[in-house]
């Protein structure tokens, strides 16, 4: 029985054949980003390159440092490359007689392009042809919503263990560094980004960096992900610490309000931008359209954005398997702001939303 | 007078006009690290591009997100691009009539690298020039030097708050939790990489992943390091649980003694390789040298491997101010591994031992 990662190198060659079909283009693909080698192989090491042939074979590459981690846990051929790996990738290439070799340009750097275009087999060229795992990796298998609905699971527990611990006098780092320990403990590999922790009208910057700043009455907004299994989780929550005012209420009843309509709109063979067009529109109602300074939400896997961003502009349509968030949120300099977010995965007939962590305003 | 950045950045034009001298080219530089955005302007936002010109101009570039931001954090000649920061790039390269524009090879994508081609104004060019910025980068100035102190005092009060915390049943997952998160408490912005904490046979892995291994009696590595205020800290250090063995001891003793060779050998005029050497020779002297299967040493400072490499081919010659680490080890499969590492700064004389933890062995 084909493994998981032979799967997603079968679809991979599949997508280079239907390229070559129609522009002539590749004979085989240099895979660089360590993501995408990850997808493709289970290898979890820091040095690799993946060579993918439309002839069907499989070479990876890395360093001894990884001799006995490769053995277990790639299942294509294997090459430990004595000196820096472009040697043995080129002489790979050579024997192989690909021609026409695709290269990541997002995920190689012009130096390292430069170290294979020295020593290029004569017949042989280098073409740059941009996204063609990430495009596989937008639709996630069985094996990858398991590890993304694990990763939401001890998120969302790690956010509660934390707020367990919020004590008064407590700084945003000191919340921030609470939930990162709760996180790992409950076993997490690490934060999927750095854990915000914004309090007061530090809230209205969309991407603030706990600071020392002790956490008093008012606006407390908590956007933490978790990496499971190398899968990240997203989420943001609210909470207002001691009673909150009319304008808090009202805001965050437009945000959350916001927030279903477009998760409501989520559905295999919808447009991205139709998604985030529902958020944009309820915000529109409430006069809070100018506020919403992002985009609704993202794809994440492997990374915390992946393709798709669901945007005014983008024009990806959904399909069933995709894992993305959808985050609107209202941001006003000087008073604060509120961001609701959660993951979700898209089905045929609408969505499942997997964050289990409750939206009702939180009242500490 | 001149702020820590301003002067930074006259290094790297002088460097500039030194290349130019000799070469002809650059007329200016684009740079895309990060890292060398932050060292020349302070600024800490993940997403800036800095054009310096041979005619002593400095253009920073970034997106709306961080125009406060910039306002506050940059000295030189801010630009907030509506789009893509290419354009604006594009924009002042075509404006200053810039001809030889070098770019960073490794800092760089292939697919940024186009985007800036396509629209290069009609008489300039691009040029690969490696390392000008990481070069200046290998000799810390003062206020570098203060932000690594304060992480390696924090990286080793953090390793002793984590062993008070050990308990009987512990994994090494949990005790990396806990490190890392003494380290956030006693003030660190994070982990300046993945906290190693590797015990019994699983030491023999220099890069071991933390896993749910009980820590039971005998060997544990750890290696940890803090980011604090940007500047990375760096340490390893061996505990024996419970009473060691003979071989144990034989073993902490000759690396104790490799490290301390290697350190006394640091002076500045000094090569590395001659540093890498006098650990080697040592673990020769006692027949371990081929169980030392990595370089002594590396930079530190933005980034936890910096140049310049304590390597046995590495002929960088050592100045005063330059951070590195000193870290042989030997590993044996079936048995464990021993690594002794600290932080030291070069001197004219000699070095100074930044690290304050003991390399007494240490048994619990």
């Amino acid at each position: 029985m084909a493994s998981t990662v032979e799967k997603r190198r079968k679809a991979a060659i599949a997508k280079l054949l239907e390229l070559r079909e129609k522009t002539d283009i590749p004979d085989a693909l240099l895979i660089t980003s360590l993501h995408n080698i990850r997808y493709l192989t289970g290898f979890t090491g820091s040095n690799a390159s993946l060579l993918l042939g439309t002839d069907g074979s499989a070479n990876f590459f890395t360093d001894p440092r990884y001799t006995l981690q490769a053995g277990s846990q790639v299942d294509c051929e294997v090459t430990i490359a004595k000196g820096p790996l472009t040697k043995s990738v080129l002489k790979a290439i050579g024997k192989a007689r690909h021609q026409r070799v695709a290269i990541e340009p997002e995920n190689l750097t012009v130096g390292a392009l430069e170290a294979l275009r020295k020593e290029l087999p004569a017949r042989a060229e280098l073409v740059p042809v941009s996204g063609v795992v990430e495009q596989l990796r937008m639709v996630k298998d069985e094996t990858e919503l398991a590890a993304i609905r694990k990763s939401v699971g001890i998120n969302s527990e790690a956010l509660e263990a934390a707020l367990k611990h919020m004590k008064p006098g407590m700084t945003e780092t000191e919340l921030a560094a609470e939930i990162d320990y709760r996180s790992r403990r409950l076993g997490a590999d690490g934060p999927a980004f750095d854990t915000i922790v914004a309090s007061g009208e530090r809230s209205a910057l969309p991407h603030a960096h706990p600071g020392p700043t002790l956490i008093g009455s008012g606006i407390l907004l908590i956007d933490m992900g978790a990496f499971v299994d190398a899968y990240a989780s997203d989420m943001t929550r609210m909470v207002h610490i001691g009673k909150p005012g009319r304008r808090f209420r009202k805001t965050y009843k437009a945000v959350l309000e916001a927030q279903l309509a477009a998760i409501d709109s989520v559905r295999a063979g919808v447009k991205t931008s139709k998604v985030d067009r529902a958020a944009r529109r309820v915000l529109k109602g409430h006069d809070l359209d100018e506020r919403f300074t992002h985009s609704t939400g993202h794809g994440l896997g492997l990374e915390i954005h992946e393709r798709p961003r669901i945007g005014q502009k983008d024009s990806t349509v959904l399909e069933a398997g995709m894992a993305i968030t959808i985050e609107p949120g209202v941001y006003i300099e000087g008073w604060g702001g509120i961001r609701i977010e959660d993951t979700v995965v898209v089905t045929e007939k609408g969505c499942e939303v997997l964050t289990p962590t409750s939206k009702d305003l939180r009242v500490i």
